[in-house]
């Protein structure tokens, strides 16, 4: 098994964009190849992460129209889709294509063009996500993250406001991150005062819906210095799969595929949690943050919600989590969501995260499919 | 990089079915695993090749539900598109999956439902696979097959009938195939005198739309002999991508995807196209086959008319190519179209072939993604 370095990245603006999924996808792989000095040429592998181009924009194919868009053919390409967890599911199939020493240079591009379709619409494609026997009977992603919430706060104990200030840190984030939707603080009134959405999770306890693109260029650890003098290796990786039925769930607050993804990335690298300097989680809802933060060992269960209230996971506490804003103010463009975590880690680690930058040798990015139904868990080293 | 071994196989019959993407997948899956004697706890990784779910049937994270229905948490898994190419993108991705030391079980399972929908709206579906700058001006994957026919007949000054003759073999095999949509055989005439589709090609030089699935079952080849006695490896394999825009072709009988995969695929092996015994190519179209017969090395540039005059395909002849039927005759359900093509080559290597069984030791297949926009090239070798 190789080694394998990210020697470049890239991101498009997340938010409402006027650009076509085909636009969007070949703007961040553009960007991503100029960010590293690598030609079309270079590249062996492309992989796309896109959960829906063809139920939003009826428009399938798409790898390879951006093999063409980016002039790298013969390069063999692909689409991945693990439906909001498509982008960690890309990096998984990137490094995988290095590790196995199919290809020397592989980009991967993720991306998602939804915001010109109603709510409704939008709704009706990520409500398909769930298991039919869930979703026929009128629960969604949000019911289950209502539910779930409830569940926490009454057998933790822990108050409300505790949800709400991960939607508060998040945006206080944000606000540093150009590439964000939201460059906006929001208050814990603000969070508890916008409206129900799935008792008790309100309307700022969620993400948006957003257009955009992001992009990670994969090769050999041994080969990065040839490219750049900072760049991060994948120290590990994992993904890992609960019940598509959440009813059948022992306990819905613990998430098996977020347990079973970071054991798995935590033995490969020889880290643990003690050793992770940053996270990106993926906090479509404000409770998923606290479960990730506890499936993953940053805190015991029950106790997440201690950790935001004592700053834990702030930028300047022990374990900042989110420095991008994360999904909530970041904006989530499915496919792009987990190569966009990518991004946001890789930069910390080779320290071009600008006002976002934090002090890390070590971090992880957790990309979460459908309510923990699968679960893509990776950490990268900084190399300088 | 490690040895990969296909140690199952299986596949549902083939044509108009009455059951959901959910129910193929499971069929295929389930009986794969019978067929290895593996059980759904041993299996580290599951793709799912399939195009359209969402856009066929309104569903989506079809492989959560998969991994959920075989009974497989927390393995983890993904979908894998690569439009009609997507089962052979499956056996690439299921292959790094294995040789990169990821997992050491990876079942792989290819399905679509298509049927139920009109023949307009699955047109619409599948004539995205080409770019907006050909679809639009209304040229669809069929247009380009009958320029492409046309051009070949004249620069090689080759028959009409020869095209049919493709068809004629390959329903004559597909008899034999009791997964295939139609066992029956068809005449010269029958082709020559059906309905023109897209001049000079007519109805039966297409195939057919279709419903299933099919599935296999990877481990890595010094592990192989724990499971069974008769089995295949994985020789060769090889990905590649030709220009998205088809008129930007120099010479569209020469299909720049076909030729670089198998180059990859033969340097890989050490097996050359003389050493080839079967080959199920992707005759989604007659003139596909002498395409990828020429493209592949089989006969020179020009010259696989020829051969299909002389026999050397037919199943007695030196090369049978699609001992299966074909897309031709057993379908092109599009995701499995690429699994039901390993699963063939598969059955041959391992002597399981019945009523189709040629002598063969090295097998090939070619999967062929919109109009060798994006090509994956197989070699497997018997291990007995």
């Amino acid at each position: 098994m190789r080694d394998v370095a990210i020697i470049g990245a890239s991101m498009t603006k997340f938010g409402k964009r006027e650009e076509w999924i085909r636009e969007l996808l070949a703007q961040a792989g553009k960007e991503c190849l100029t960010d590293a000095g690598v030609s079309p040429g270079e590249v062996d592998h492309l992989y796309v992460s896109n959960m829906a181009s063809g139920e939003f924009e009826g428009m399938t194919g798409v790898p390879n129209s951006l093999v063409h868009d980016l002039g790298m053919m013969p390069a063999y390409t692909q689409r991945v889709d693990q439906t909001s967890s498509s982008g960690g599911a890309g990096i998984y199939a990137a490094w995988q294509s290095i590790a196995s020493g199919t290809s020397d240079m592989t980009l991967l591009v993720g991306g998602e063009k939804m915001t010109h379709r109603s709510t409704s619409e939008t709704t009706d494609v990520i409500s398909s996500i769930t298991h039919p026997v869930e979703y026929k009977h009128g629960v969604t992603l949000p019911s289950f993250a209502g539910l779930t919430a409830r569940l926490y706060l009454d057998t933790y104990d822990a108050p409300r406001e505790s949800l709400a200030k991960v939607a508060v840190k998040n945006h206080a984030n944000g606000v540093n991150n150009p590439h964000a939707q939201f460059q906006k603080e929001v208050s814990v009134e603000t969070v508890l005062e916008s409206p129900i959405v799935a008792d008790p999770l309100r309307l700022y306890d969620f993400c948006p819906i957003t257009d955009g693109s992001a992009a990670l260029l994969f090769c050999p650890l041994d080969a990065a210095a040839e490219w750049t003098d900072t760049y991060a290796s994948i120290a590990g990786i994992g993904g890992a799969t609960d019940t598509h039925v959440v009813h059948e769930r022992a306990d819905p607050t613990t998430m098996r595929g977020v347990v079973e993804s970071g054991q798995q990335a935590y033995e490969m690298s020889g880290y643990y949690p003690e050793d992770i300097d940053v996270a990106e989680l993926h906090d479509m809802f404000t409770i998923l943050e606290f479960l990730q933060c506890e499936g993953l060992g940053f805190f015991e269960p029950g106790q997440a919600w201690e950790g935001i209230e004592e700053g834990v996971t702030e930028m300047d506490g022990s374990l900042p989590v989110n420095t991008s804003g994360g999904l909530k103010s970041k904006g989530h463009p499915l496919g792009a969501s987990g190569v966009a975590q990518g991004y946001e880690v890789y930069k910390q680690l080779i320290g071009d995260a600008g006002k976002r930058q934090v002090d890390a040798d070590v971090g992880l990015a957790c990309n979460v499919g459908g309510f923990g139904n699968c679960v893509i868990t990776t950490i990268m080293e900084a190399h300088q």
